[in-house]
Order: C-alpha cells, then sequence, then structure tokens
C-alpha cells in the first residue's frame, strides 16, 4: 500500500508548492508577515492568536485564516477579538493546503494587513508536510500533552521556527519536566526559538510579542 | 488537487477494509476482543493502557500494539506494565492501517490474549477512517484540550462506541463544561457510552474496567 502511495504523495506535494511560494509572492507584495500555526487539537493555537491580537492591536494590523474540519467556532472568536478572518472547512481533511489558503485570500482586506495568522487544523503530524507560503512556521506544545512528545512526534518540532509550550499556569498540577522537553526540542531543531507561556495568566507573553513583533518588521 | 486525491483515497481505504476484514477473522479465531484507542497526541492513551492493565491483569490476558511515528516509548512503558507489546513506527504515517497492525501479529502470542488494545497515532484526524478490525472503537479527549473539539473534529466522536474523558482531575483548575461537551457529544451520537476518569487519581475507572471486561467476555 505505501509503495502505491508515496509517489501520488509526492505529485501533490510539488503542486502544493507551487501554489504555496504564489501565496508567498501576493503576502510579500502586500507586505504582509505570515504566520502558520500548527498544534494538536486544544494546545491553544485560538487562545494564541486571541491574547497576541489582544496585546498588539495597537501597534500592528492582524488577520487570520482559521482550518477547521468543521464549524466556525474559532473564526467567530477571533472575529470578536476585533481583526478580520476567513474559515476554511476541510471536511474530512487532515491540514491545510496552499490552494485553500490562496483561494481564502480574496476574502481579506490585503492592503490593510501587515501581520497574518494561519491557524492549521488541529493535528501534530500532516500540516508541517504542506507549505503554505508562511514566512514563520509556529508550533505549540501544551503542558498537559506531556514531555515526551519530541521522542513521538520529531517532524515538526525539527521543522519550525518557534516552540510555543502553552498553559504553564498548569506547571503545579502535572508532571511535566520543562528542562528535559526544552533538551529534547534543541537536539531535534538547535536554532528553535522556544517561548513558555500562559495565555490564561499572560505570562511569558512579552517575550513572545517583543519577537514577533521584530520578525513582522523585518519583511 | 482535491478531485485528483479522492480517487486515489478510496482505493486505499478499499484495500484496507480487505485487510482489516482478515485481522477480525484472526482476532475472532483466537478469542481475542481488540480495542483500537484513538485521540490527539497527550490525550492519555498510553495512560489508559497502563491503569486499565494494572486493575484487569488477574482477570483477563492483555497485549497491545503501539502506533507512533518514531520512537518505542510507549512499548517500553506497556511492557513495563507488563504485558506483551509490538510497536509500530509510521514514519511520517498519520494513523495505524490494517496492513501494518496484520504483519504485527506475527510478533504476539495470539492464543495467550484475551483483550488487545491498539494504541493509534496521535490524531484526532486520520485514525478514525481506517478500519483495523477491531471491535471496539474508544476515542480519549481529555479536559485541557477543551469542550468545543466536538464542534470541530465532529467524525470522530460520531464514529467510535466509546469516548473517555480523561483527566478530570483537572477540572478545578479550568473552564471545561462537563455537561455542554458531553451533550454535543451524544448529538453526534446517541448511542455512545462516555467514562469520565483520572489516569492520575483512578477516578471513574471502576465503570470503565466493568464495561470493558464485559465486552471482552461478549466476544
Amino acid at each position: 500500500m505505501s509503495t502505491r502511495r508515496v509517489p501520488v504523495v509526492e505529485r501533490i506535494m510539488k503542486a502544493n508548492d507551487v501554489q504555496a511560494m504564489e501565496n508567498r509572492e501576493t503576502f510579500d507584495a502586500h507586505g504582509i508577515h505570515v504566520v502558520n500555526i500548527m498544534a494538536s487539537p486544544g494546545a491553544g493555537k485560538t487562545s494564541l492568536i486571541l491574547e497576541t491580537v489582544r496585546r498588539l492591536k495597537d501597534q500592528v494590523r492582524m488577520a487570520a485564516i482559521e482550518g477547521d474540519l468543521a464549524s466556525t467556532v474559532d473564526t467567530d472568536k477571533v472575529r470578536a477579538g476585533g481583526i478580520p478572518a476567513v474559515q476554511i472547512n476541510t471536511g474530512g481533511g487532515c491540514h491545510l493546503d496552499a490552494n485553500q489558503v490562496g483561494q481564502s485570500l480574496d476574502d481579506l482586506p490585503l492592503d490593510e494587513i501587515d501581520l497574518m495568522f494561519i491557524e492549521n487544523v488541529g493535528n501534530m503530524v500532516c500540516p508541517v508536510g504542506f507549505y503554505l507560503g508562511e514566512h514563520t512556521r509556529v508550533a505549540i506544545s501544551s503542558v498537559p500533552e506531556g514531555d515526551d512528545k519530541p521522542h513521538k512526534y520529531p517532524k515538526i518540532y525539527a521543522n519550525v521556527d518557534v516552540l510555543v509550550i502553552n498553559k504553564i499556569d498548569l506547571l503545579p498540577y502535572l508532571a511535566f519536566d520543562m528542562e528535559a522537553f526544552q533538551t529534547l526540542v534543541r537536539g531535534l531543531n538547535p536554532e528553535i526559538q522556544i517561548f513558555p507561556v500562559s495565555c490564561t495568566t499572560g505570562e511569558g507573553f512579552d517575550a513572545w510579542t517583543r519577537w514577533l513583533l521584530a520578525q513582522a518588521e523585518t519583511s
């Protein structure tokens, strides 16, 4: 089965990369810095976007593309947070692809955006294999997921620019070895930026938003 | 892209179902009740297996097949818990398929097993689409993932026999509406069995293991 499948997947991914480069040209033409956020369901992708928007909305013009199998729950939340957002419903699809992102750009005011978040489908496996045209790739791991995840899902940790470690307010209630976890992650990706945060208490957000603003200003 | 892809995926899934039926015949010939456990990374699949094994090991002979992208972390834990286990490493693969499970059966003492757990790859999206030959399908949602997940990942809730709600010991620290969550899930799947548990404190385990033993005894 896998031998039949690999060439097909390779063709699909090549077509995806062509569209992703077109997306990137569109982003650059409009001066938009794009951040692709990937994580398990419930790790805090929407919460990270909402708290970041709350803190930066007077400094930078933001927007979001929200990916989910179904519903507009996240788009509704992000719009209520005060920025333009579009929903991509993938049906059964386990990741966003460049074509879906390209089509959704028609529904956003591209000339009025400096920083765009793409919230991928909640999945630690598939999204990282599909380039969408983004400038920055962010993974979120949350403390309740446990500190052994880099052993089991190495590809995502190895292929992102940033790791946000969310829900650090729950550290007192869980057996999570922060130092061992970060050592594992840096073993897979020595250049990675790591920001431990709590979207609930706001702890750690200053370092994250400072870094993010600096990225947005360079593109 | 999606129009090219659907027929290929359908052929792959049909081939998978043929192998899954063969697996099922093997399980039934050996009197093994097989439970396919699906959840996000870190929801507690291995912890559920380990605590179940600890409680039932004097009553029923168990084994496990452990699916992960990489590493033998979970297999090592389950073997240390006292039952035979085999690891399937999928490489980049986002779910187990029936062929992988069929091949792994050569490495298990099938005549000495009454109840077998298949721990799928941590992923709320893809595993539920691939039948492995199991008798019972279990999804785990954990409290820190949030109570809105049935809106966003309806397919898994609609297509399992059982939902285990894990990490209920964290309820005091999180905004999770247990009643609203269960109402959403039952809206997608009126027949579903729901067991709120904590693998840390053991709360709720008696109901889960009682139900599981009853299932195993009927097959």
